[in-house]
């Protein structure tokens, strides 16, 4: 679809927020119709995880942003999804990968929401397709066990806090959940939340450096809970690292199921977001340094600096790769 | 994409005009894209007509909305646009086609707004192809002009009306056409306008039969003008005819520069929708009759009544054709 | 969140109704969560009233809006909330008071819409905010009675008027009651039918003064009615006043339940907008004065004078106290 002023920030940027938003809305389509393709209990694919995502290029209004969407590996319980999301100019006919992302989906029946459905397999053109998935399904499993631990945070607001450090920029907001931010169970969609997050990343951000900002990377995000109609969200980030050109915040999502339930506010998702500061021509500009000032808070930094040094490492070993 | 409550009415039905803007949309990427793929000028496609169209079936919530276009025909300054929309369950896998339009574009300078630019010519498989666009473009033209005729018109308020007659469901809206709306140029893209206008007839049929309605079929729609952003636009709508199960509405938009602008009101597009009444088991069921007072009333009355009986015709001889 | 073009007019100012519906969405959250403190029925809080609330200075596209809550008195059936924005600008740090508003809510039963519930008494740090709450909670209370005298009036069409007569700038809308409008009871958010308000009071202003326009303050609304998922509401509005600054304008909606529903047309609420014109640089600027024809608009003209009076009288009163 075209990209309009509303999905953008005031350089013309689209929001990694809608991107992200349109990613999952293709996934959810594809993945619901996989799992629905053999007879029996109808379904609907809930998002369980999105891999680690790269914005290689900004759109920009006007734009008109294909996305595609191809199931890549199926367990037993989960499906994975590979989408690629071009831009393209249609005035000059300009296109640009803009993003690939893997996302995980999980189908739950429509009649009992807490039954996970078994997934028709797929076949697989080579036996080394099969394997390679099989593998990054491991790892995934792995990683969603860990992150649930750092889940117990609670970012705490800070009276009259100096420019630059973790209070100065660290922001939340809150969002009432409407029908169609929902599925047809009544859950909120994963496209939903991760746009909250991107807005909620991008207000840290630019509270920090005071200049145009846009989303670099998102860290993978794993969605523990779902989310129903009628909740009360609570989002809030807070920046935990930042290197020469970039800056990494961390964004919580809290779900108050106020009405109607008995249950107690609990935290739904977390995940990392990478944000660049860009000059009006579109370059990269030198972010000031995070102060951190608590342990806590010069753990984290160092946390971060391991996930950046990581980063780093690992583009440059596929850089090697590619150019052999 | 997916289907959602705000696409809907009350009993599930996807609006007609969200499907015509969507359909407008793919129209104006694939035109825009077309019109751009030679050296030359920059340029955005800006629709000029909609063909009658009819809704065969409806779409519901949550179903996925799969859009196709393909360029049909070029003139010298004009763009045939074919656009194809298919609904699809994706829980069941069933897929219905839902509309088939045909929409006329023209491409505008990106520099200068009224200066319309030249259509690269595509290439027909066959000659009788090009044959028959060259008469579906003539067509067109002529019947351009003679809707120009009836512009003038205007709906005044009535006070106190009886059921049932004209005055008693027109019904009127207003809209301040925002950033969102508009394409690059800064006017209103032609699936708003519709969109909204679809809005309006719902509601006078609704007014007229106080059932759930849908939208059976829209008459040709020619875009006479161009809307500003910052304009304010009046969408009006007035019952014309009532057959035994449909209604057909009269819709006039008429745009108020009003910042900034010397310019009067005026009227920007017209066309006719027509309406069935749908039982809860989506069964069509009958309509009252509309009351005609004036005699300008009973002279749209018989005209309408004229273009119900032409559009049966039609139908029927499709019919007996595709039934050879 | 970050205000976004299409919460703007053209000149790039946040719309008064924009920042209505945040500071009514967070007023619905912090009371539904209070009267769902304690054990028993499950409730929503429904809004019952703002108080008057001043715009004290414009918010722009860019600027992240900051709306803080708090419940500063309950009665056995209402809870008063005051709800304070803050326009930050991101970039500078810069940040405003733009709105301090008092709303009303009352908690209806999930079960029985019509049941209104007790609310849970809140702990008070003095006697004296008790005291000044329970006299708050009697002015409001009185207040509402009386308008709900003057609720039954029409604006009727005038045909052909001229320039800075009433009739020359009065406008309505329509609108059909989607899902995203609606509460968890399926009733209306009071804030949506305050944004299309100052919507349509909006129109009425710029099509008096042809100049960019922006909301000055809103006298205090009572919602005496709810509105149903599905309704059309009509809002209409109309020039009551004009000072050399400002514009007063009344608004008035009215909901017709018109399908499946025997019920007549009723007046919901009704409320004063007043405006101001600003130029390019942000300075207000004159008005052209109203021209009133009938006896009626000259009494409703000498009454929007009192109330212009009045305010300013308070307002004078108010600098006097804080300066001393």
């Amino acid at each position: 679809r075209i990209m309009r002023p509303d999905d953008a920030n005031i350089a013309g940027n689209v929001h990694g927020g809608t991107i992200l938003k349109m990613i999952e809305e293709a996934g959810a389509i594809i993945s619901t119709r996989h799992c629905n393709s053999q007879a029996g209990e109808p379904c609907v694919a809930a998002l369980a995880r999105v891999e680690r995502t790269d914005f290689l290029s900004p759109m920009c209004i006007g734009e008109v942003a294909n996305v595609s969407a191809e199931i890549t590996y199926t367990s037993r319980h989960s499906v994975e999804v590979q989408v690629n999301v071009m831009s393209e100019n249609i005035l000059t006919g300009a296109k640009k990968v803009t993003n690939k992302a893997t996302l995980w989906y999980v189908p739950l029946s429509l009649k009992n929401v807490n039954k996970v459905l078994e997934v028709p397999p797929i076949q697989y053109a080579r036996k080394e397709q099969e394997d390679e998935g099989k593998k990054r399904y491991e790892e995934q499993k792995l990683d969603r066990l860990e992150t649930k631990q750092r889940n117990g945070d609670v970012i705490l607001p800070i009276i009259n806090p100096e420019p630059h450090t973790v209070g100065y920029s660290q922001s939340s907001l809150i969002h009432l959940v409407g029908p169609s931010d929902c599925t047809l169970l009544g859950f909120v969609h994963g496209g939903v939340t991760m746009k909250l997050m991107d807005e909620v990343a991008g207000i840290v951000a630019a509270r920090h450096c005071k200049t145009n900002i846009v989303t670099a990377s998102v860290d993978a995000i794993n969605f523990h809970e779902k989310i129903k109609k009628g909740c009360v969200i609570t989002v809030s980030g807070r920046m935990t690292f930042t290197s020469n050109k970039s800056m990494e915040i961390e964004v919580f999502v809290d779900a108050d199921p106020f009405v109607d339930e008995p249950r107690e506010r609990y935290r739904a998702v977390s995940a990392f977001f990478t944000y660049v500061s860009l000059s009006r021509e579109g370059k990269p500009l030198p972010v000031p340094q995070l102060l951190t000032e608590t342990e806590d808070e010069k753990r984290r930094f160092e946390e971060g600096k391991g996930r950046y040094l990581q980063t780093k490492a690992k583009r440059q070993a596929q850089m090697q790769q590619s150019a052999q």
